[in-house]
């Protein structure tokens, strides 16, 4: 507990000093952090291989190791993103309006850093960087809680991040790794709530449930996407094939993959059997509804615990819906507030779609699979937000600051 | 706890027929109640009059018990508070940003309602009227948790605006009054995170320390003001006596009057005498450090405890100060992160403050008590966060919306 408050005062010291820390001496520190991951490459592999062994000793899954794993390609792509985050605009001290009052004062909002930002997150290295240095461009310090299977390299990534501040004149403190795999930890950092700015919790849903109950500090979620599409009747079938199959496929395992398809009942047999087929060939298990069996018998039966379920797997369950209406009830039951898309030709069902849904990104005819910081052309994403406070969708280096009100005056008093 | 929870279920319904009513609509329930208040006054003060009894029976203060009292004036205030209401701009629906992706999607962010708002505040029957005139133009369903001693006023003002929501046709649930004085209740409001989108606390440090600590809600505080004036050695000396006299005196039982007032000593021996002989004058005790008192012996001398002190009353901690680097360092040590002003002619200074003062409203040569709503042209507000996270400031209808991302495609799907 000492060790936390410690660390916690400080981020919050270094803090201070990173909110007017200039743009370019912000970019030589991230440069700087490229240069050392790739100069420490062959260390940083030999730290990761302790986490690795460890973690099959503890029995992990060949996928859990997959996201542990740090080789030449994950480095250079770590690499690769930081040059990003370097090429992408400073939100620091931007004025984002301004306007006059009848008394001749003139008022601005200016963006300012949060301060002191907590993550706690999966064992993924690489994860331990992108936030970092997303964190550090947006003029904030950063207390990094990564799952404990990553801790030797996360250890180690934090001394060369922090060698890195050093080397420009930036205080150490702004990046640090809490250095136990105590789940205690955690608790202790959701109640400094006079130190710390930000919590954002990112991974399974206990882990997330357990910040929000017991965090006195704001909380972003990363929460689950359970992804909805609903092909209207109205749609065009082709495109509704090409864009569902995508959203399904392309890549299973994440937030914003499809996992529920909602068929409009007109459409049904003429859309069901090609589509259905076509996912069945690629490996997707689907689970539907009755009328879904009737069409396509090769299916399983869904259950009332599907229609909540976020898979990150080859599965879809799938329902034939008798309109909108019943397809937007079914979002508002079951759905994450993550990412809802409708296929449709009709004007009135896409406002429609547009208007009701609540989600962090609402679609017209492309992609579950856009709701993705880069995506959308945010640059870099330290999470998607399904908070609706403060943040809601994909959050970039702006989601990482707040603003300020600016007053300029000549002497104005109030009467 | 039964009844707090059906209270939760039924905004949550209402606030998903709320999210779409359109602007006129919203309207056509504010002018009814403005309507209903004007035509109900009687019964009105009368049910206050119960509220004031008890409140005299209980030894409340005579400050509290004015703030509790409605009078033909005060409802007259109420209803032009609701005309105001009416001709701002609604929010919701409002596109703040579109850009065109390379691959041909457009990318918007549209402004919606937060969902349900709970408000715990004083015992002050006007802000109930207030808070949902707000909640409801913004599109959000309202929970209202006013001071127990105004019970009978709050329970009154919910039929009337029920009435209004009926009469066009939207969901009296809307706008509802927790109809018990039971602290109990807040516990249980802080825990329906799957039903309320956001609590604001207004009122006491307890209460709000209470709220931040058991909530598993976001929070929005509107915290206390300890506010500083620093008096730049390059001051205009007649200026900095004008600004700062209005802002401790014009009215000082607000969180945005001046608490302590910070002096060059370069131009203290010039500034304080006559400054703080005005003061005195208007019935203002001076605690001062001992330079201050040294420069003028009939101030108290301060204590340690002054200076994070928010006195709301007729008295100001005076300290002087060698630089603006000490001035900063004072404000960053007691201050409350509401408002803070610089006087000073000096360009370099007041760049400096500007950038290195962190509140929620940083002023150069003008009175702290311009931190509002109103003064600052963004009209009615709701309080004033001394949070960072979503809305850092006076708070209106905008920061009573957050922006869901709409996006348009083509049949675009992710590679």
């Amino acid at each position: 507990m000492e060790e936390i408050i410690k660390m916690a005062k400080d981020a919050k010291a270094a803090s201070s000093i990173m909110k007017t820390a200039g743009t370019s001496q912000k970019n030589a520190a991230l440069m700087e952090i490229a240069k050392a991951l790739e100069e420490n490459k062959a260390e940083l592999i030999s730290e990761n291989a302790k986490d690795i062994s460890f973690a099959k000793e503890k029995g992990l899954s060949k996928a859990l190791i997959d996201r542990l794993t740090l080789n030449e390609e994950r480095i250079s792509g770590m690499i690769n993103g930081i040059s990003e985050v370097i090429s992408l605009p400073d939100p620091v001290g931007t004025v984002v309006k301004m306007w006059q009052r009848p008394n001749g004062l003139k008022v601005g909002k200016m963006r300012i850093p949060l301060g002191v930002i907590a993550m706690v997150y999966e064992a993924r290295p690489d994860a331990t960087v992108d936030a970092a240095v997303l964190c550090l461009k947006s003029g904030n310090a950063v207390i990094l809680r990564g799952g404990s299977e990553a801790i030797n390299s996360n250890i180690y990534l934090g001394k060369l991040m922090q060698g890195a501040l050093a080397k420009v004149g930036l205080p150490e403190k702004a990046i640090q790794i809490v250095p136990t795999t105590e789940r205690e930890a955690i608790l202790h950092l959701l109640k400094l709530e006079d130190y710390i700015d930000l919590i954002i919790p990112r991974g399974g849903e206990g882990l997330i449930r357990f910040v929000t109950e017991n965090a006195r500090i704001p909380v972003l979620r990363h929460y689950k996407g359970v992804c909805h599409t609903y092909v209207d009747d109205k749609a065009d079938l082709k495109m509704a094939e090409e864009v569902c199959f995508n959203a399904k496929v392309q890549r299973p395992g994440v937030c914003n993959a499809m996992e529920t398809m909602l068929v409009h009942e007109k459409i049904a047999s003429a859309f069901l059997p090609p589509m259905l087929k076509r996912f069945k060939e690629a490996g997707v298990e689907i689970r539907g509804c009755p009328k879904t069996c009737e069409i396509f018998p090769s299916a399983k039966p869904a259950t009332e615990e599907d229609w909540p379920k976020e898979y990150l797997d080859l599965i879809l369950s799938v329902k034939v819906v008798r309109d909108i209406d019943e397809a937007i009830l079914h979002i508002s039951k079951y759905g994450s507030n993550h990412t809802e898309t409708i296929i449709t030709e009709d004007y009135q069902n896409a406002w429609r779609f547009l208007e009701e849904v609540d989600a962090s990104v609402v679609i017209v005819n492309a992609s579950t699979r856009f709701n993705d910081g880069n995506q959308l052309g945010l640059g870099a994403e330290i999470g998607i937000s399904t908070s609706k406070l403060h943040a809601y969708g994909p959050m970039g280096l702006e989601e990482l600051t707040t603003t300020k009100f600016i007053v300029f005056g000549q002497g104005q008093i109030r009467s």
